[in-house]
């Protein structure tokens, strides 16, 4: 029943929509199905033990600080963390270029206070990050979108979507969600230099930048855009604002996140923010700083890797093992996702529907893209379950894909 | 030096204005001063051995699930304990009922995002919680203002306001932020009442609710509502959002608080918040509820409210003593603050310098009224000093307000 005074909600809210991922989430927490359809950890690599030390290290030595209110900014020793953190990959940063966000998802939140107007349209990748699109969304934005294969956004491709005028363009360069697909060296180069070009700031999201399980790392668009842009007026950045996270290289639990911008930027953000939430849980900003000091992320990244590859690869295997020749899939370098594309005419939503049957479940493409899939995907999830389940995952998975390959070839013979 | 793409800021973006209270904080920094300026609770009843005992728990019993993502409507045996704990007020909610947020500051931003359009009138008692115009601001409010005095907004001044159609209303019923008052029963039966008649909503902000020192406890706007309006229809709760927090009876800096309102309004925020940032922190919702349950709370309020109290008597006596009998002042029953009154004609900004030349800081009263301040007013908090330093700061305080009355005078004069 709805509130009497329902009609009092306000226009954004008619775009707000529940995520599709976390109402699967919901019908997926039955013990016997086998979840590829969220972005979940392993909680095996959950560094408890350093996290039982930072907490209790914390509470016994600064309690009266971690406990009260504290600047928006940020705690400082974290913010100077990571500013040494980044440095390691070429980001030269300081600490004034940092704020402190409750997750990378409350990143997108600002920055789409800070840059839509109702109306404005913003350059995505199709597909990309559905939470992205869903805190543009509640700010009123429009999307114009550039296709991705392989290789990442199609650079080629976007002079026209960049001459119809975006605010901004929102990439996620490193194993993309939901691709699992890295933007090459030659395309960074073309996208920071197009930026330049028409004046249209990045967001470059990069949760999962140090999850890389084979080949180099590639520079981040934050760099180049340094490196191309002559900087001699002593400009601290340019036109990328780079959006990083603990989640993936800690745990998510903490809602721990950092943007990077010009200093101007992030003093304007720090004033939304406080309008948004005062600031991030001083407490876990401290235990976060605590856990990942004295090098420990990475080192610990190394056993996340380790897990992440193994798990990635068991995928594959099955995937290659028990699908059919006409679904093909994409082979993610790093980060937690994959994304098979399956023939013509697969109903994607029927196709999850037989694998909930199966006990078996992933997201469909549709969420993905703004302007609707064009074709019939799922995006895989490897880095929760185990390599073994993981198997039985794609066993369970493929016997669905069989039945709606049967199902649509009786559908074209009708 | 600004961003080269400044000119892309949204137009919201223009009513973003730091809080002069956080501005005003970093100077007060300087061991020297003695703020009255912040609402920060007392360190010394942060209850830091019950918080160290519940992160072990936590982390040694349940790491994987605090450490991972959660659901967005926040951890429910927590939402439990929120519906048991409001029982005993009277507040007859269910678990569908409550939304957890990260701080009530967020419980703002999502109510802003659910119900304001730009240029749409908010009701708020004048002088109102600056937190909340600066919430409101960036979702584009306007305002429309009743004035308030000892027993809070004046209900019989109010039909023309209401005729003005405005969205909701704002209300701090309990030692309110930043007056000190409470507002009257007869008047809640009244507001309720209006509330009712005219369709409009009320977002009752209740952060002090449990911090009385004197006087007996006032049924809160969200109990009245369900008793004066006949809900045989089954409805659960009618035309209040009710706001609560752990902020100021465990700890501010985890940031966690909640929501109580109808469950298609909360299954609204639900979508809102999770676009916003997926969720609280599980692990701080977590600790929250190890810290708070088997009646922690109402135990360690005891002792809060002793020490509150102490130190209001200790800054009333003060005032009493070295203030001159030109000001006035409210004589809270309960929560963080107490509201001075200088005579006409008084600047409260240079009254603040010459204040911080003697090492002590108060908030001007101007930031709280949406529509400026039509006398001269301080805002004073006595939480957060021991009571020797509330009488030393107040002693510091009036000589600069002898300084200030003196120049108000030599001004008359010339």
């Amino acid at each position: 029943m709805a509130a009497p005074w329902a009609h009092r909600y306000a226009q954004r809210t008619k775009t707000v929509k529940s995520s599709i991922i976390r109402e699967l989430l919901k019908l997926t927490q039955r013990p016997e199905v086998i979840s590829f359809a969220g972005g979940l950890p392993a909680p095996e690599v959950f560094p408890v033990a350093r996290f039982q030390e930072a907490c209790h290290r914390v509470l016994a030595t600064q309690a009266s600080t971690a406990l009260q209110y504290g600047p928006t900014e940020g705690y400082r020793p974290l913010r100077e963390l990571i500013v040494a953190h980044m440095a390691r990959y070429g980001i030269l940063a300081s600490v004034d270029n940092i704020l402190i966000t409750a997750g990378s998802q409350q990143a997108l939140d600002l920055i789409a206070k800070l840059l839509i107007n109702r109306g404005d349209r913003i350059l995505v990748e199709s597909p990309t990050y559905l939470g992205a699109l869903q805190a543009f969304d509640l700010m009123g934005a429009e999307y114009v979108t550039v296709p991705a294969d392989q290789d990442g956004l199609q650079t080629c491709n976007m002079e026209e979507a960049l001459r119809s005028g975006p605010k901004f363009m929102y990439v996620l360069p490193n194993f993309q969600n939901p691709g699992g697909t890295t933007l090459s060296r030659p395309r960074r180069d073309e996208l920071v230099a197009l930026s330049d070009k028409y004046g249209i700031p990045i967001v470059e999201d990069d949760p999962y930048g140090q999850l890389r399980y084979e080949g180099e790392h590639i520079t981040p668009l934050v760099v180049l855009d340094r490196i191309n842009v002559a900087r001699d007026d002593g400009y601290k950045l340019g036109n990328v604002i780079y959006l990083s996270t603990f989640s993936k290289v800690l745990a998510p639990g903490l809602r721990v996140a950092w943007i990077v911008a010009p200093p101007d930027v992030i003093g304007k953000l720090v004033q939304i923010k406080q309008s948004t939430d005062l600031h991030t849980s001083t407490f876990t900003q401290m235990v976060t700083y605590e856990a990942a000091r004295d090098g420990f992320i990475d080192e610990h990244v190394k056993l996340i890797r380790a897990t992440y590859k193994e798990r990635r690869d068991a995928m594959l295997a099955a995937l290659n093992d028990f699908f059919p020749p006409e679904v093909s899939w994409t082979h993610p370098q790093g980060g937690l996702f994959l994304w098979a594309t399956m023939p013509p005419g697969v109903d994607s939503s029927r196709l999850l529907d037989l694998a909930l049957r199966q006990n078996v479940a992933f997201v469909p493409g549709q969420p993905f893209y703004p302007n609707g899939d064009p074709g019939s995907h799922m995006r895989l999830n490897f880095s929760n379950a185990q390599p073994e389940m993981i198997r039985e995952g794609i066993r369970r998975l493929s016997i669905a894909v069989a039945h709606e390959l049967e199902h649509r070839s009786a559908e074209v013979i009708v």
